[in-house]
């Protein structure tokens, strides 16, 4: 099968809203191993939507399309899909069933335009609406598939889940089904990680290895055909130590991991608590740790300095060091992670100080950024350069100070 | 014109990413008065992108693609394209010398495969990336214009606003323009907005009036078609003032206005300096002023404090208020204002405790949110209930905390 996702609607064309029908339905189509090879978008309008049509039945055999099933005078994909495959609109009377019930039950009157989201082309496999009033629906002609979903995430999402899937899986049984393994890296660029696996991508063949830069971090996505999961965990163990033994250094997680939640679990289970003191990321490293439930396990607070005057005072560093080697410098970083791991009585502090931009401070470059470690028995200080504007410096050296926390932690 | 936007790699078509480039560009093309009629993404196959610029380029003349530029194996767009147009590939030497300062800055090896971010179309109009190393293009073959730009989000949005829009503008001058104007507002929520304006808002000819929710904020896009600014300005100022009578008082900016801009501009002309005490929302309202360049101007500092202790030691709450009324409440709210106004010797402290969940605390519901304004001459507290989960709480805890401080400022 190949497929190809059509979104529906002018307002994904004038950038009202993002088409994150298409990701989801993409997500869930590989996992059961429906390659997608198109995705796309039209608007209300019924002579593009079948000129699409058109170009897409000469080149898919499945086309899912949403939005466009409710009951206001643009919602015409039911009747151009109709029109296109020469069959009729028919009332499917529980859908019908269910609209009546929700005005009842809502104690309004019906009006006439919403009996149309009652209706289906005829000969439909129907797909009931259970967060809506619009149902879903396939049909197939000449072997191709037709799909119709509406358009409000919210109703796609439990649809596509409770019955699509499954509707495909049941017309086209004992098919390879994708397994997929996400390696998660900070601390290395996207380019150094390819050029150090380069002969395993080139290779590849199942499972196939594709890179992904993030803000502040890499994956790689691993991705076998297989019949089941053991055979895929099979196919991957080989290539996964391989990787390992290359960039494992750089390795922090799998699949859904975060650099936060992989650093609280090893803070938890070694029974250790943080604190931070942050200049240049101005509270956004701590941000990052505190959007995650249970932290305050073992996350005791923050302190972000903006002046010398709050780094000497609430951190301890001392004015001789800030006037010798400046704000932004290692022995400054050194002082601010054993100053707050101190004054907050942590077992761990985590310090940063550098510069975010756009000016350079202190004579110091833009993007020149100073992580400290107070750990129970030492101080370690990373000199790192990290890339992009503010924001982003910021960003990723947020990210860079927790997963170099994290590594030390790993040696502890 | 009539525009095209197409996404160029697998990852759109696994479902690892939604297509936000779409999103963005087609607003933007909206707000210069460009037609879209088409979104489409594709993966990163050579062959199936050329078979899509032969059906795009028979129904538009503006085929903007994102993505594939990047250095590695897989990204294939500007071969592909250069193919599709008979045209060679160039190496264009700011972009190199880009490129190489990068490396340099970084005190990295280039790898051979960053030179080829260096490349262009022959011909091509390029457009500078200050976000990343490959440059984005545009060139125009039989009256159809073909833009490259970059796949990172953080990467296209900058280049389409600093340079694809004005290039546009400049090759396509005389036309009817959108001119619109973005009312910015906090503190209200959007069906309560739109209550206050119904009939405004049923009324609309031009300018027409759009609500948008954006996360713990709510804005008001006006949007005349005119041929000049002047003329869109008069149509405007009559609904802007209407407006402004109804709901002036949660109104805090215009277009790109931002509250950590506004505040900080309010903060500078009053010359205050503020520090910030934070609990429920880990550091976020800290970051969210420090992301924006000159703030140490006014910004003292920050303490996240997420242990009751570190509430006493550090803000000087009293003991006896956290147990008489609860971390969660009026009293430590104020207390920890002024304690953060006198520990960082700041003119105005400004406080946040609450509940951002999942789970309730000190038997309070999740999304209480008190947030403390010490200000020179008294304090006040005030009382909110946010929705939504941990990270839109403290999202919207934070943005409001900077709203009800920017207020307070008013009328100071």
């Amino acid at each position: 099968m190949k497929a190809e996702i059509i979104g529906i609607g002018t307002e994904l064309l004038l950038g009202q809203i993002a088409n994150t029908n298409a990701q989801f339905i993409s997500e869930q189509l590989a996992l059961i191993g429906i390659p997608v090879y198109y995705h796309g978008a039209v608007g209300d309008n019924p002579q593009r939507l079948r000129q699409q049509l058109e170009i897409s039945s000469q080149r898919s055999n499945l086309i899912i399309m949403t939005g466009g099933l409710g009951p206001t005078k643009d919602d015409l994909t039911k009747q151009t899909v109709a029109d296109f495959l020469n069959r009729d609109i028919v009332t499917d009377e529980q859908a019908l069933e269910q609209v009546l019930q929700f005005f009842k039950q809502h104690g309004k009157s019906m009006t006439d335009n919403n009996k149309r989201q009652a209706e289906v082309i005829e000969g439909a496999e129907v797909f009931q609406n259970t967060n809506g009033l619009a149902p879903g629906m396939a049909v197939t002609v000449n072997e191709i598939c037709y799909i119709l979903l509406p358009g409000p995430p919210k109703e796609v999402k439990p649809m596509v889940q409770q019955s699509v899937t499954p509707y495909l899986q049941h017309i086209r049984p004992d098919q390879k089904t994708v397994f997929s393994k996400v390696m998660r890296f900070c601390g290395i660029g996207e380019s150094t990680l390819e050029a150090a696996l380069e002969d395993l991508i080139d290779q590849q063949t199942s499972p196939t290895i594709a890179p992904l830069a993030k803000e502040g971090e890499v994956t790689l996505r691993l991705t076998s055909f297989a019949t089941n999961q053991g055979q895929a965990e099979q196919e991957m163990s080989a290539v996964v130590n391989d990787i390992q033994s290359r960039v494992g250094q750089y390795l922090y997680g799998w699949d859904e991991d975060t650099l936060e939640h992989v650093l609280y679990q090893r803070l938890a289970s070694l029974g250790l608590t943080v604190a931070i003191a942050e200049s240049c990321t101005g509270g956004l490293l701590s941000s990052f740790l505190t959007r995650l439930p249970g932290i305050s396990d073992v996350f005791r607070g923050a302190i972000v300095t903006y002046t010398n005057e709050m780094k000497s005072h609430h951190l301890g560093v001392s004015r001789e060091t800030i006037e010798e080697y400046g704000a932004i410098s290692e022995q400054t970083a050194k002082e601010m992670a054993q100053g707050v791991q101190e004054a907050c009585q942590s077992s761990v502090g985590l310090s940063i100080t550098g510069v975010a931009g756009p000016s350079s401070q202190e004579d110091q470059p833009v993007g020149l950024v100073y992580i400290g470690i107070a750990l129970p028995q030492q101080t370690v200080v990373k000199e790192v350069r990290v890339g992009g504007q503010r924001e982003a410096i910021q960003h990723r050296a947020s990210k860079l100070a927790l997963f170099y926390l994290f590594q030390q932690l790993q040696d502890e």
